[in-house]
């Protein structure tokens, strides 16, 4: 059981990466002074895997414990769901101090985070995420969220958890593509941050897709301990720091769109968005070809998409230019000079981004 | 025109007071740095009546706007009204430096301050409050919220303006009953605060009550002056200064609750919770009988209800008891040892309570 510390002042709080540690949770929930009564949001097999297992250990530490089921689909990070989990957890909260515990992967996490710092103004809320994408990126950093139809995320807060506690043991039962699709922010970290982690993943990939735990557990500790540094540096995403977590993740966003969120994971469309931002470096000389190379070798062993299949070149294109920080005379890309160095790109022509797109089908 | 900084640090902000100062609303806020399309939320009335107005001064400035008009009852403190709101706005939203203007009382205050605070993890908001009550309260401080079936205020957030900008003229055009029900909180300023203002208030309550400027603007920026080192003091309400402005809320929020928030204003059941707060110091022998007088006089004199009528005793103790925080072992009480001196009283025993009440019917 390792912990990473989120300074963040009066904000601060602890990541807890581990093998098998949910047993521990209700002690250390204990000691933070929390609450009574734990409120949990999370879907129907998390629930019937380890919902038990949870219970047992929030009540052996003296928590009254309430579960609260949601369908862990996009479709559930809307306002009305977030308003129906409220209206439940009024009805609950008599002892006046509850706490939420977001108890699964992103959508949990994200919806109950907005619950939380909505509620009474704000209770205090703790992320157990169980996915590999929750655990080494969306439940760190306090970002909440639901979709209008109107546009993903489009309400939401800045809120932070007092707590996240990711046991790595759930990781060995998401089924493989969830597992490839949160690797895939593994690989974001390792480009954009940490050449001795990329490297890692280059010789070690199988140990990951294998569920070894030594390998689980140094992922999770490593890409959360550089998400606890960029989100500590830049909490509200004012500084433009918190920008290179977007590495990918422009380009991916638009190839999502483009096959109407269906056709690929959020990882895989990210994985595939990594191949065009190393396209465009390469264009504009800011790396060579064999390190383009080698990134979509490591991407290819992961099991992540190198080809965009099934989505028009045009549809792509015009879902980038409905987003307006992508096309035209402002967009910004985050590209690479070499694996762990970051570069920021404002105004990348749009024959660049086209020829780079198109290179990857 | 008159400026309070309320210093909030990175959220500080200027409370604007001055009458007939809307048309300068638009250059204060081209200062502000904003943004660019103002997004106004408002009810019927007001938009028909200073709308064009408003409109001149902001596009004078070289914004753009639109209105939204809501119905201005407590019935829109709902999560389905925000949601409505907020996919309006999204809908405007195009050129991606939109804020809101809150445009009237204190529930599209509430309301307009919970949707900036939501949408987009937070946008700019401004308040230009319209009742003598959010312009002395409601409007400062960063309180916003909706309400659940479950209770008010439920759902909300502690979500700071960029500036709160008070103009009295506004408040020529209350009905005397809005007028007198601001007066109420006013009045409470004055008991907890401010001895000169209650002097004030006794010698020249009809100016108010006539709405001539000068009153107006002495009752609006002293009360604004004190609820802002108040809030500055203690933004979040953790350190249990920002309590005292509850003062007559206790015995009030019951008496509302009991008359089904129908027979009695806010203000007019905060009256009486004042009278019943007054009786309690008493009793408890903090003031003396003349003391309770004078305040009933003032509140009498502002044309104020001083006995409790078509409310029964019981009803009134009941919604004490499902108010945890007001009766049993654990109540606590904001009474008075003299003008603009409080006492913070705890376990207030349950006979002192029914006592007084009873001797305000």
């Amino acid at each position: 059981m390792q912990r990473i510390k989120l300074d963040l002042g009066g904000r601060s709080y602890n990541i807890i990466v581990g093998f098998d540690i949910l047993p521990a949770l209700g002690k250390t929930l204990k000691k933070l002074n929390i609450g009574t009564d734990a409120y949990i949001i999370t879907n129907a097999l998390i629930r019937r895997k380890f919902g038990a297992k949870l219970e047992d250990s929030l009540k052996g530490a003296g928590f009254t414990v309430r579960f609260k089921v949601v369908a862990d689909t996009e479709k559930s990070k809307s306002i009305e769901t977030a308003a129906g989990v409220i209206r439940d957890l009024a009805l609950y909260d008599n002892k006046r101090r509850i706490f939420v515990i977001a108890f699964g992967g992103g959508v949990i996490g994200d919806l109950s985070g907005f619950v939380a710092s909505i509620y009474k103004r704000g209770i205090p809320y703790v992320q157990v995420p169980t996915t590999l994408l929750a655990q080494v990126d969306s439940a760190i950093g306090g970002k909440t969220a639901v979709d209008l139809s109107e546009g993903k995320n489009l309400v939401g807060a800045i809120y932070q958890p007092r707590l996240v506690f990711s046991d790595c043991k759930f990781l060995s039962s998401l089924n493989p593509r969830q597992l490839r699709s949160g690797l895939a922010e593994v690989i974001k970290y390792a480009i954009i941050k940490d050449k001795s982690l990329f490297n890692y993943l280059f010789t070690n990939i199988k140990d990951i897709l294998f569920c070894k735990r030594s390998a689980l557990e140094r992922i999770v500790l490593s890409c959360s301990s550089i998400k606890a540094k960029v989100v500590k540096q830049d909490e509200r995403e004012e500084r433009g720091i918190r920008t290179i977590l977007n590495f990918g993740h422009t380009a991916g966003h638009a190839i999502e769109a483009a096959a109407g969120f269906t056709k690929y994971t959020h990882g895989e469309a990210i994985a595939l968005g990594m191949l065009v931002a190393c396209e465009i470096s390469k264009m504009l000389e800011l790396i060579d070809e064999p390190l383009a190379v080698k990134v979509e070798a490591l991407i290819s062993k992961a099991g992540l998409p190198t080809k965009i299949r099934a989505v028009k070149l045009e549809r792509i294109i015009s879902a980038h230019y409905r987003d307006k920080k992508f096309i035209g005379p402002r967009n910004k890309f985050v590209l690479i000079g070499a694996i762990g160095k970051v570069k920021i790109v404002t105004n990348v022509p749009l024959e660049v981004i086209t020829e780079s797109l198109k290179k990857k089908f």
